[in-house]
């Protein structure tokens, strides 16, 4: 079986330090170019600035992953998959939901592989959690994703404007874990959105979940202003008394306090062993649940002005 | 056949003013009970103050019709579908996405028909519009919805609350026509959101749309805010030159100007018949479209405070 030729559209520090390396560690692929305004990834096969010049000058390519910021995603994916390639994206996939709820229309009607992607989710200790949580009944939940703005986006201004999702940019990995974990449906009840006075998107939100499967509290917090005491953490008890605690932002597993042995190829390998997967069986995986419930959050939240912005 | 025993919960205006008389005209439905906290349909049948109360005391009831304020409605619609019921949700079916994805899932698993309506839709104008547009390429397209809340709202707190809608309910139907007659997929590009200072919700919103069939510029103006000139009109252009315009929130078509003859047995009737034809072909329709472009317009758009709510 010849390999997929695919190329990398977005080159910024989540495609060289991520996709590249995932893309050359899968013998199921061979990534033959690169799109970006800033020639970055010139030297990884053919050197594009345009998405439209790399469709017409690559014409046996089969897969492309496009890392651009979510605001420019869909104008791109929708002439890649009409051209016939299978696509993946970079987590969120999109900032509405009718533009993947699109893209996923598109590529069923041309029968292409269209995968959304939640990084997050392919963590080893993310996959044993789902496993020890599987069928439980759940009796609370905490999940506590605070960190400093500053040292994570310094002097970037997208995230504060319109579409920018603010501090669900990172809490969406919290929300794509949650949901992959937590065994049954979960609904945004109440949402306390903290927005800067000069900002189009929060800060800090703190939300309230409930769920069929789940008799106590279930809160997430989310907060970018914290230059102290960064953490991300889930800890889920279960009814019959398990605590399950996901740290380090799914990166490491605790059952009842005790680290748990998680071992695999890692997040971004394990994306592309999917897309691989998903290619073969000739499906598409595009589950916009964590896109949902920010939607949702923004749907039922109460909103307050908390200052300018951390600078 | 014996006639589908259904019964109202929510027993408001709507719920007098046009469920009661659509269900009465129906052969096919009884109208065997109601529910509402004031009793307020106690002469249609049994009368029950909560619908637990109802799913108690009526053990060979069909169907229910759930005319509620949306905030609580999946609380309700969710046991009535465990208990085997059929649903019809007023509009909209849900105030956040997740629940009404819940609540779609369910009925298929109960094999149930869940139906959650857009009443605007079942206008025969509406049907009359769709038709003269279908298949066409679009030129551009202009939505104007406005009015006056303290005249259709009056001292109403709950439209400014989060999960209320502000402006997004009456624009909601609105958008509920514009995606029935639009012969293509709709895209928020941008929305600019007006909050009163002291409101979680919108008084106003100017919303510009996109599509792969459309050219020009897709414009829509909803503002709560205009005691003189209120006006409910879409305006669609086509590429060949046609326009296309209903007034009336739906209720007149007009053509190149001319007014179009577009006869039906009325909007709520019309619902019902919808509704039976479902349940007879045992499926659920559940278009979120409406709710997910409302959806969108949070998720991409730009706030600004104008002010007090309009008193």
């Amino acid at each position: 079986m010849r390999p997929l030729k695919i190329a990398i559209i977005g080159f910024g520090k989540i495609a060289a330090d991520q996709h590249v390396p995932a893309i050359a560690g899968n013998a199921r692929f061979d990534l033959v170019a690169t799109v970006s305004r800033s020639s970055s990834g010139a030297h990884l096969g053919q050197s594009f600035t345009s998405h439209t010049d790399l469709l017409e000058a690559v014409t046996d390519l089969d897969a492309v992953a496009i890392t651009t910021p979510p605001g420019v995603r869909y104008e791109i994916a929708r002439p890649c998959i009409e051209r016939g390639l299978h696509v993946l994206l970079e987590k969120p996939p999109s900032v509405t939901l009718s533009d993947i709820h699109d893209l996923a229309c598109l590529a069923d009607a041309e029968e292409r592989t269209l995968f959304a992607t939640w990084h997050a989710r392919h963590n080893p200790a993310v996959e044993a959690a789902a496993k020890a949580l599987a069928g439980k009944r759940i009796a609370d939940m905490q999940v506590v994703w605070h960190e400093d703005v500053r040292k994570w986006h310094p002097g970037q201004q997208w995230i504060w404007e319109p579409g920018g999702f603010g501090v669900f940019d990172p809490g969406i990995n919290a929300l794509s874990i949650v949901t992959k974990i937590f065994p049954g449906p979960l609904f945004v009840k109440a949402a306390a959105l903290s927005y800067p006075d000069d900002a189009q998107t929060p800060v800090a939100a703190e939300i309230g979940f409930a769920s069929p499967v789940a008799d106590g509290a279930m809160h997430c917090s989310l907060d970018w202003r914290r230059p102290d005491g960064e953490e991300w953490t889930i800890t889920i008890r279960t009814a019959d008394g398990l605590t399950v605690r996901l740290e380090d932002g799914g990166g490491r597993l605790l059952i009842d306090g005790v680290e748990q042995a998680a071992e695999g190829i890692g997040e971004y390998p394990d994306v592309y062993r999917a897309f691989v997967q998903l290619i073969d069986e000739r499906r598409s995986l595009v589950d916009v649940t964590p896109l949902r419930l920010v939607a949702d959050c923004l749907l039922i939240g109460t909103r307050q002005n908390v200052g300018p912005t951390p600078r």
